[in-house]
């Protein structure tokens, strides 16, 4: 199948954990962005493992943008990103080759590639992978800057711990861009972060909930029906390592609401349709509506841990126990922030270009 | 943009509340499925309205398959299913040819097609066109059953009520067959129903949540990345109106647990690798694992009430107030459902011949 | 598979020869657009059979417009047109379901649907099936015709005889919208009728090249490599029944050619760089140049004859021999004419949508 | 727009002239198919410039696999591979940023791309890019030889020099193999690089013919209408530079043939419906027949000559002369061969995987 997603503005990524390199393809960008690499590396450095709350494997992330971009500026036609693996250590999972983690990759892996599959640190299915989404999401954001459109996501909650809502959404956003654990709220954010500390001193894991909201975004962009806004952004969501769950607006609230609690209003403000406390995240019918993109995204705990699990042999089809070796994330809800920022950029170019055409950022 | 959705079986449906008639297109279906139009029927009787519970509106829903079918059997070839409307009374919403209800597409709509869309009674953006989904969606469940694959939903909540949780599920699934308000347990059914009753009563409306389990998958379908089985049931799920959020497995839920609650285990049962306690809904890393597939809905409050609500006339650009008039439900909940088997069945055919080849269900 | 082609604005098409009916879908055509039924009826009879040189099947091609039309205008969203068929004889084709016409699809069909193929006047593969093609392509072109940009094809060879070539390109256009034989030269227009009868009166049938131009493009439509203007207009040409050739400007006569013959030069006119004697189509590097787009089509013989051929029992896996029966056509160079204008206006329509965005024609 | 092609397997290449590198992107092959390096090598040798009837510019082509493969053999997930550019000469091309070639895409870029495209040699538009598709090419015509489907490509015509027809056509793929100037009559093959270097020595180009033909592929692969395998297939060959024209079997000389020649017939051969002199080139109703696919290209002479043309100052918007310097091929159809034999392969993967699924090579 593809290993890419979009229609007028694509993304292709490809590599393995323990592989040569990672990379991305960003096909269709408008031409004229100009290819800010220090907001790249920023980007890149939101989704890079930080202190004792991360896996203690480091890489550099050093990326070579190979094509689609003269003269710093992008060209419009396909641009390609090379990230190098530097730091490998595929020793520590050879028995993983024949002993799949629960709830990971490595027995689905085995079911769909008949033993071909890279088995090294969940290979192709690694969340590694992710580091050249980010790049390419980097790119598709300055393209969105262009048109005053910015994206912002927190940590609503972690551990047992939830972050203040959003408030005032742009300041907020704003507010975020310079977090490496993105939580509005500083104490809520130390608690979380002991909370992952503490799963990880026990060889466990926790998830969380990411909520994201994005900004000055116009009025009219997706389709009813297939390609709704939140059809599109959930199916690059769900994409993402983890990811459980994805809601808009109130989302799963909505079962103990009422139509008048959800619906809002609309008013004309500075003459201009203006929906009003509309709980639906900025979407209606498939169709933004002018007002804040709002969704949010179930995290699930790492899958590989320490603790000891029950496990199978898959070559002598025989129960076992595993304990995980290697170098892992007691959590990943503060690293996935950075990709679902770069995720919901590269589809927001591509509505933006399917409805406004190629040269739409220019 | 398409109309349509799926890569080797596909769906494409068209239509407007108050227009002519629906069309879906099933096409790259298997030749050699029988054809059951008492099935057909069955699955649509499933989504009409009922009692008072539901929008007074009553299409008989008479299909006509136009192509594809012949001597009783699927050819291969696209299968067209027409339905009239027959039971519209358009005046009803003359005024709203101006004046957009809060929640609703007519804003969005109006933002997109700058005053050309059909705006009576929501037009192409109304669930009235999900009828023929449900027609094309009782086919691919058709092809489904040859390979012992089985799809069940039930109202898990609605109106402050909760269903009992999936046990058996693939009793529970044929046990939900022949229920036309899909709650597992009958006492919860009647409360649920009679909060939409006081809802009704109220001129206001109540939203719910829909579980979906499938039985019979194999292992191996799916794929990393952008055509994770997540993402592509997502994608699907979130074209249906109404619908705020998906989750897969233990969901949301997983913010709040550790992984080594999450993961469950694997053993091996009689000679094959199977998945014990895993919460994360059949899927693992975008791939099914062979447990059954597990997933649930929001599914909004009915955005037309008819309590009075803020909104304005988008010709005058002023407020104004806005009762709503016409016929409408106070839960769409409990006939979504019918539309989520539906989708459910044809995205997973899809998934099946793109894995297996076009001849899967011969 | 998908039974539909194109990314912005795409067209499905549905039916079998001697089904209920033919069903086009077009999707993604910008709203506003008038939909001129005169004119659609225009292009339907263009395609009909006429005289003694075409099948004495006559349809009548009443066309119902279901969805996508509001008070005459394109609404943005899925236009349905279904066109009944009338006049079906299906005992004409008992005999194959089982015989194979030599040169036709009905092994292939076998070959593909295990006997399940609607066998009937070649099912779903006959050419009847482009009646709805006809039909969306005529609104295509009304959208087209919005931005000035005016489609043709005349029959530049048909039995031996040729026409002559495009010399104002715009007026020939002109001159050919009235013709049902479309020559662009009357006197080879009378000798290639006659050629087409003799081919008939002997049960045997002739083929032809048609040639399109279209004026009025901008430059700077089509993508470099998988998505240039001459893939996806040959992809939807090659779509047509009976094209076996799709070559652009001078097409196969470059290999007798120079380089410096082919190219032709640039030069600027009113302030506007213009392509003078460029041979290659309108199209260099796959993207428009602002030169009239040109290109030829080879169209087969047609394969059902009268005269006794040699060809297979496909039960019994014995040789026989077969004089096809029913009513079939000596040749149809001078009616896929109209199905190449429509096939065109598709294509160019859905190049105009992913350049300029969803409205490009307002 | 995607810089891919295909549905279940799909080419993605990126990459400019006189860029850092040129990457194709593998996706959706079948696990487990050995990946023979020398074999990849030897592909792009026949594509590689020889001699003096092509560029002086030589590059190793030495590639780099980066994703996809594990242990030698292909994973299943995609494969990367990366060639670097290590011989580009820039300077040659500074002028070409306002003074674009007649013929070339050097306007049309212009047009698309409105001045931010890398102008250098062609830049993403460039023959070069093809060296990336060639590798993965030649996987994709490993994964065939595991199922017996083998392509070959001659050069039926340049300079107005023919080759030979196809003969034997399984012998005469086998002798091509090993020709890097690839014709099947060695007297004709002396006189075309004769005529090839007459006009290189002038100054000039000339074009070609090829011709291809894929021997072992089963009947019932393509679709009906809009993924027929011409249509398919000559999408992907009007994406190779320089293409002008594609035609099936017979193509353009059927228009002045009659049925009863072309259709050939049906027999029963080792009790398999095979088709005996059937001109359509293996393809009836867009479905593979089992016999040999065939089909030819019309290459166009390059356009870059060093004869004075005319063109303009894209900036100043005047007329000027160029005399084009850098280094240049005198005729490319030699080349093209081996991307044919390429392009053709991945789409037969495609073909293949869409119908039998994706373990079809296993």
């Amino acid at each position: 199948m593809k290993s890419s997603f979009g229609q007028s503005v694509n993304i292709c990524i490809t590599g393995e954990s323990h592989g040569e390199a990672l990379v991305a393809v960003l096909s269709g960008l408008t031409p004229g962005i100009k290819i800010d690499r220090e907001y790249i590396r920023h980007c890149l450095s939101q989704r890079a493992p930080v202190g004792n709350i991360s896996t203690p494997r480091h890489e550099a992330d050093e990326f070579e943008i190979l094509s689609g971009v003269f003269e710093g500026m992008s060209t419009g036609t396909p641009i390609t990103i090379l990230i190098r693996n530097t730091n490998t250590k595929s020793k520590d999972y050879s028995e993983m080759a024949v002993t799949p983690r629960p709830g990971h990759a490595d027995f689905t892996a085995e079911a769909k590639y008949h033993g071909f599959q890279d088995y090294r640190g969940g290979g192709h299915f690694s969340g590694r992978i992710t580091a050249s989404l980010v790049a390419a999401g980097a790119i598709a954001r300055l393209a969105l800057k262009n048109k005053g459109i910015e994206i912002g996501t927190h940590i609503s909650k972690c551990g047992g711990v939830a972050d203040r809502e959003f408030q005032n959404v742009s300041e907020d956003i704003k507010s975020l861009e310079n977090k490496y654990f993105a939580v509005l709220d500083d104490e809520s954010s130390q608690k979380m972060q002991e909370r992952i500390l503490e799963a990880s001193q026990q060889g466990d894991s926790v998830g969380g909930i990411l909520e994201t909201a994005v900004c000055g975004l116009p009025a009219g962009l997706g389709e009813p029906w297939f390609d709704s806004m939140e059809s599109v952004l959930s199916h690059m969501l769900f994409s993402i390592p983890g990811v459980k769950g994805v809601e808009f607006g109130a989302g799963f609230s909505v079962a103990d609401m009422r139509g008048s609690e959800v619906n809002g209003s609309l008013c004309v403000n500075n003459g201009k349709i203006t929906p009003v406390n509309d709980l639906s995240g900025g979407v209606n019918g498939g169709i933004t509506n002018g007002d804040a993109l709002k969704f949010r995204l179930a995290v699930r705990p790492t899958p590989t841990i320490f603790k000891e699990q029950n496990t199978v042999d898959m070559k002598k089809l025989e129960n076992k126990t595993l304990s995980a070796k290697g170098r892992h994330d007691p959590a990943i809800v503060h690293r996935v922030r950075a990709v679902v920022d770069a995720a919901t950029a590269l589809v927001l170019c591509d509505m933006m270009a399917q409805r406004f055409g190629t040269d739409w950022a220019l």
